[in-house]
């Protein structure tokens, strides 16, 4: 049974601290007058507070000469939130393609690398590919790798709370790699993984097509199809982390893969061979009428698996990504055909991400959790079952 | 942005009632001395909270002697909470059939009431036939209107936040119908609406076959089938109530509907004949070839549903109801197909509660409603975006 704990000191401080970088982040900077106001705290308190966080590195006095025009006397000092004291990564771990975003602690991104790598590549040269495209990044951006506060990646496949992959048909060796603890040995702050659909759902919300809703489905149409959801503003894993994994839902409805629907000859695609895709979606466009009928059926599958996905979750938004080109193609039919059997169609968007998606995504993770650490604050007194 | 709003003293006091409350109904009785222990509370407060707790009729002193063998001297005074200090309905609107379920402020059912409706009957009629089920059951059980606290109403179809029903395919006029509306004219307290498959999750997860998971799929196997899902113990509606309706998904895989499959003549069934679906059941057990093939039809559109369901929000725990006899005959073969399409496959169980679960989800909805009124209290300290 939980009920108020009163007045242990430590727990008080960390509150205050926790308000006033909270309310410097949400300003350029702001007096100690101007903090007392917007806080609530006691002057004393908040000069308390402000002291050890400039120890601490987090917060900095704003040299006077960048302010206002200095009046008669003695200027009021001016503070602001040091988003240069830490710095964050986002990953994304491709078949074709790593990429690593770097950024600041207001999650302002300051650089990007991506490097190529063979969708053969084994689980060892995925990783090291990735560590020197992250080595590349931090030396050209001139932050050292002690100033991480976070690391979030974006991979394939079902990935365990603990960031195991648990089954990844994508990517060679990667079911069963412990992803999380390969790569918290190149860094020392947290890594966190998390399945690539659902680390683009959180980008477009963050800041993509889904920045206006709450309740989301990102589907990443591609040859190997996967979802992310969000529900009231938050990721949906799952229980075993495998929710939105609906590679197997056609199996149920009609027995073809994805490769097999967009192909044009009697041969499947490649199932990897997402160049080949774009092809295919283009040549329909120019009225090829055997790639066109490839498109028809590849779009009826995707329909079916988003239609699924829907009438499971009943979101507001349904976000559709993956190909760079082409995919603009499905919106109407799925909006025509979603209108058809969900009693309440969401509305659907492309992807405004697009291939920066995971990465942006894997980054907003790992800022979420220096925000964790940093600013969030939260006493619950409950008293229920 | 929020902050600890400090020493408002009616907010304490309601914090402390809580406390006292929910440490009362944990215990058949106590003494002043042991609620002080357990709830950490000072001796003149909880002799305060107690007083007024007594005043309002929640708690009431237990005479000396029903207690312990009396001892030399004054005994100490025990205290129970009043479960009987107020009541709640749990209703079940069916096709066939109104329920009402009347239990007091424990949750403990103190009676129950169902009266057969004939499926064509009209919205006033139907509900008429709810109200009259209600009256009889309170007189039957000695307890007056005016004692109820709240009532919980499970009802086919899209239920929307205000009660009203948005979409319904089972019952005649009841598109349209404000169903919490036109309760809420026979009683005072406050009237909640929720779907039928969303009530019976939360009845399986309070007391039937999902009480040990929170990450739970209920799947009511009807002619018009429906599905509730219970998200980390809290029940997924979906942005606009209507998650888990997934009637329409077999029009995408295979275009049949449950009356066609299930027939065993060149006639469908009819749609809200579930008589005729437990004869088909009980034929194909007793080695009805024609029966047998009906029901594996029928399963495989099930295991379609049930696995688009599974793959979208990965549950740990997929609950079967919906019919009282013939169902538990798509337990294997849902557990089979299951493991087949999912990474990770939850666990498969039959509806512990039958017929029942409905209602009985009802009563726990309604009995929610009332906890949050009176034990629960909730202060929360944030300081994030």
């Amino acid at each position: 049974m939980g009920r108020l704990t009163g007045g242990d000191p430590s727990l008080l401080r960390r509150i205050n601290s926790a308000v006033v970088l909270h309310a410097l982040r949400a300003t350029d900077h702001a007096t100690l007058t101007e903090i007392t106001r917007v806080t609530g705290l006691s002057r004393p308190t908040v000069e308390g507070v402000v002291e050890g966080l400039v120890e601490a590195g987090l917060v900095v006095e704003r040299a006077a000469e960048e302010g206002a025009a200095r009046r008669q006397g003695r200027p009021a000092r001016h503070y602001r939130f040091r988003a240069e004291a830490g710095h964050l990564l986002g990953l994304d771990v491709g078949s074709h393609q790593v990429t690593a975003l770097l950024a600041d602690l207001d999650g302002r991104v300051l650089g990007s690398l991506s490097k190529d790598v063979s969708e053969s590549a084994s689980a060892d040269d995925r990783l090291e590919r990735l560590r020197s495209t992250v080595a590349e990044l931090l030396r050209r951006s001139g932050v050292s790798r002690g100033s991480l506060r976070a690391v979030g990646v974006g991979s394939p496949g079902v990935i365990e709370a603990d960031g195991a992959v648990r089954l990844c048909a994508a990517l060679p060796q990667w079911t069963g790699l412990n992803l999380g603890e390969r790569l918290s040995r190149s860094f020392k702050c947290a890594v966190l993984v998390e399945n690539d659909a659902n680390a683009a759902a959180v980008a477009e919300h963050w800041k993509g097509a889904a920045a206006e809703s709450d309740d989301v489905v990102f589907v990443l149409a591609g040859l190997s199809p996967g979802a992310g959801s969000l529900i009231g503003g938050r990721l949906h894993r799952g229980y075993g982390g495998a929710a939105g994994e609906i590679g197997a839902l056609h199996l149920l409805g009609r027995e073809a893969t994805p490769e097999a629907l967009l192909s044009t000859t009697d041969e499947p695609l490649h199932p990897l061979d997402e160049q080949a895709v774009a092809e295919v979606f283009k040549h329909a466009r120019e009225g090829d009428e055997r790639a066109r009928e490839a498109v028809d059926r590849f779009i009826q599958r995707l329909v079916h698996d988003v239609t699924a996905l829907v009438l499971a979750l009943d979101p507001e938004l349904v976000v559709v990504g993956g190909w760079a080109t082409g995919i603009d193609d499905v919106l109407d039919p799925l909006r025509h055909e979603l209108a058809r059997y969900c009693l309440r169609p969401p509305r659907v968007a492309l992807s405004r991400l697009g291939e920066a998606a995971v990465a942006m995504g894997a980054l907003r993770l790992a800022l979420d959790h220096v925000e964790e650490q940093l600013f969030a604050v939260e006493g619950t007194v409950t008293a229920r079952r």
